[in-house]
């Protein structure tokens, strides 16, 4: 079945707040494998909301709206559509109980603005609202369109998918099939060279959808799947996942959507009980920074350096000054000074060192975005790899971050 | 003049990621008086795109898509949009160039799915992108409906719209009337107080309007005024700024969308030639790794210390290990000695300090966001502050980064 969002609300139009629930209706609809094909943003406005009403109904089986229950005068949602489908509004006799009985024991007068929150559409089904007043309704219609009303207020509006509209659309039997998805994460390798790789795989499949997201540092495979029950649908990912890790295996490290890079090599540095540090020029604290937003990571991380300045490279890790005299800043030699310098001093098995141009200015002659990253593990040779990034000073830094987390993975990976 | 957002994105329709570019354009577009009627999200589909924009076209001046001009097979809103105009397709060679460069400095193959990131609508204004490789579309019709084509990645659709699209529709007399804002930014005062110390104002005012923002760890006001010339929107914009001033100064720190507590306080170091360094304990390095965002701190940053654990402290900063034992980490005592000793080893002006609670779990006893903040300002007897933060680790790390900025301001307007 074909469903379709829409959101009611001029804050939301003007981009006051972002549309966060109908993302989230829609990610609860594809799980229970009802395929939301379009979301419309449309003002309190009633003409407009008519218009946007008549297009959702000739190309949709179910529409969705949200916003616009509430007990103000811009509040029109359940108007306009009971008086498309040519149904009355009637009280809801449960939903008007609970607004009296508030008002009685707040000692608040109930006007009557809120009262037309206890309205619905006669033939609708009730959805409760368990966080505020308004009343939401699931109008069906076997021969045509049905329709779903719910409130704007995120904890309203979420609390009665959750407990309401979901269990009275499995009920329903609205959904055939079940629905789930994987992400796995890639580091070191770019969009679509990962799309190139993955070419025959992607161009071929329909089910499960394989579905690539670039973020700044990064890049994410999305598996979606469906099946007619949750494990034959697991099986399914795991047979496009091994295929894709035969590919490139090498570039993945981790799965989910809330996962990073910085919280998978934390974990794996506190499960074998490794330690390390950093010494920061061009990133300035941006490495340490992004470990330490990992919780547990004291176990593992005593602290570090941050040497901005030539003589803060001298100062605290003792770098002889004619080093980068003779080498440069930038470059391989002071990287793995400083990487074997800072581990010697913290007494850790890991420093990951960084110099670089930031930019936007060039430096000792070198552009922006060149920049050395050193690593010296345990009693190992310390060794320093060059890299060239690009977009700008905060880009130029925040990938050095995950390229110094990403040779900490591979070491580990080697050892 | 209408205009409507289509974002296309199967990721943006499932729910996956919130349209958060679709909002941020939406704002943009009203502070230039364009008016935007109608906001819709469709999947990477060309049949059900294609129909999203004749529904748009027969409805809107202007139809802005955002999404789907990266390089894989699923982007295909510029392809879909071309054919609609009865347009080809054409290369940008500025474009084209960029991405041959990246591909020869960072040794990758150009594979041809980079190449189509190049391609523009022929007839069409190139829109530059600065933090990537596809190029946006700005494609006039005088007596039709005018296109903007944008990339889906925030990082690239969001500086487009400021740096390209707005200054080109300005330049094209899009608008009618001007319109004009202007944003300042507070730093030590939280939303509801501020719009309670102001409500007369807000309350008044139609034109200019005053829209309040509660960010993570600030709170900003937008100015917006229209008005025949940029000249009389300006003045009636000083006016309010100057009510707004005379309430609320001491919280205000800065004007400007793009503008940051940290870029303002750098400014002000290099303009007064004062050098800074810090110890940071709970923060990890994020309050250097935020300084070191600005560019040009290089003249005022020498560097500084990340002191996780109790030892680095003693170690790095050479903090008695008695001063710790008996006042506790998290002590006025510890930070006061933390900025005092960075201080002197940085041989800095100022020198702060941050030790306390991140979370989840409590420390030494101490609840988390329980954080005390020092700071040695030249030879002025050192001071440190206790602050409470809540929600959660990153926002208690963010905040006492913010706090310690704020700390500097005011230390450089006391003297």
């Amino acid at each position: 079945m074909n469903a379709e969002i829409i959101a009611v609300g001029t804050e939301l139009l003007l981009g006051q707040i972002a549309n966060t629930n109908g993302a989230y209706l829609a990610q609860k609809l594809a799980e229970i494998g009802v395929n939301v094909y379009y979301q419309t943003v449309v003002g309190d406005n009633p003409e407009r909301l008519e218009s946007v009403l008549k297009v959702a109904e000739s190309r949709s089986d179910l529409v969705l709206t949200i916003g616009g229950l509430g007990p103000t005068e811009d509040d029109l949602t359940k108007q306009i559509v009971a008086q498309h489908l040519g149904e009355p509004l009637v009280t809801d006799a449960a939903a008007k109980a609970k607004i009296d009985d508030y008002a009685a024991t707040s000692g608040r007068n109930s006007t009557p603005n809120n009262a037309k929150q206890a309205l619905k559409i006669k033939h609708a089904i009730s959805l409760t609202n368990h966080n505020g007043f308004a009343v939401g309704d699931l109008y069906l219609n076997q021969n045509g369109t049905s329709y779903v009303l719910l409130p704007g207020p995120p904890a309203e509006c979420l609390k009665m998918i959750d407990s309401e509209l979901i269990p009275q659309l499995k009920k329903q039997g609205q959904q055939s099939r079940v629905f789930t998805s994987r992400v796995m994460r890639f580091i070191g390798i770019g969009e679509s060279q990962l799309v190139t790789d993955l070419s025959d795989l992607i161009g071929h499949q329909t089910n499960p959808t394989i579905a690539p997201y670039a973020k700044m540092t990064e890049v994410t495979l999305r598996i979606t799947a469906s099946a007619k029950d949750e494990q034959r649908a697991e099986e399914m990912i795991q047979d496009v996942v091994n295929q894709i890790l035969a590919k490139d295996g090498q570039y993945f490290y981790g799965y989910g959507d809330d996962n990073s890079l910085a919280n998978v090599v934390v974990q794996q540095l506190i499960t074998r009980k490794l330690s390390v540090t950093a010494a920061e020029s061009l990133t300035a604290g941006e490495f340490q920074s992004t470990i330490g937003s990992v919780p547990g990571v004291s176990a593992v991380f005593p602290g570090g350096f941050v040497t901005y300045a030539n003589e803060a490279k001298h100062q605290l890790l003792s770098i002889p000054s004619a080093v980068i005299d003779s080498q440069g800043v930038v470059s391989k030699a002071t990287a793995i000074w400083m990487a074997k310098q800072a581990r010697q001093k913290m007494q850790t098995d890991i420093a990951v060192s960084f110099t670089g141009v930031a930019g936007p200015d060039e430096l000792e002659g070198q552009s922006a975005g060149t920049v050395w990253i050193g690593i010296a593990y345990r009693d190992d040779e310390p060794e320093a790899y060059l890299y060239h990034f690009t977009n700008g000073r905060q880009q130029v830094r925040a990938r050095s971050v995950m390229a110094g987390l990403d040779l900490i993975r591979q070491k580990l990976a080697a050892n």
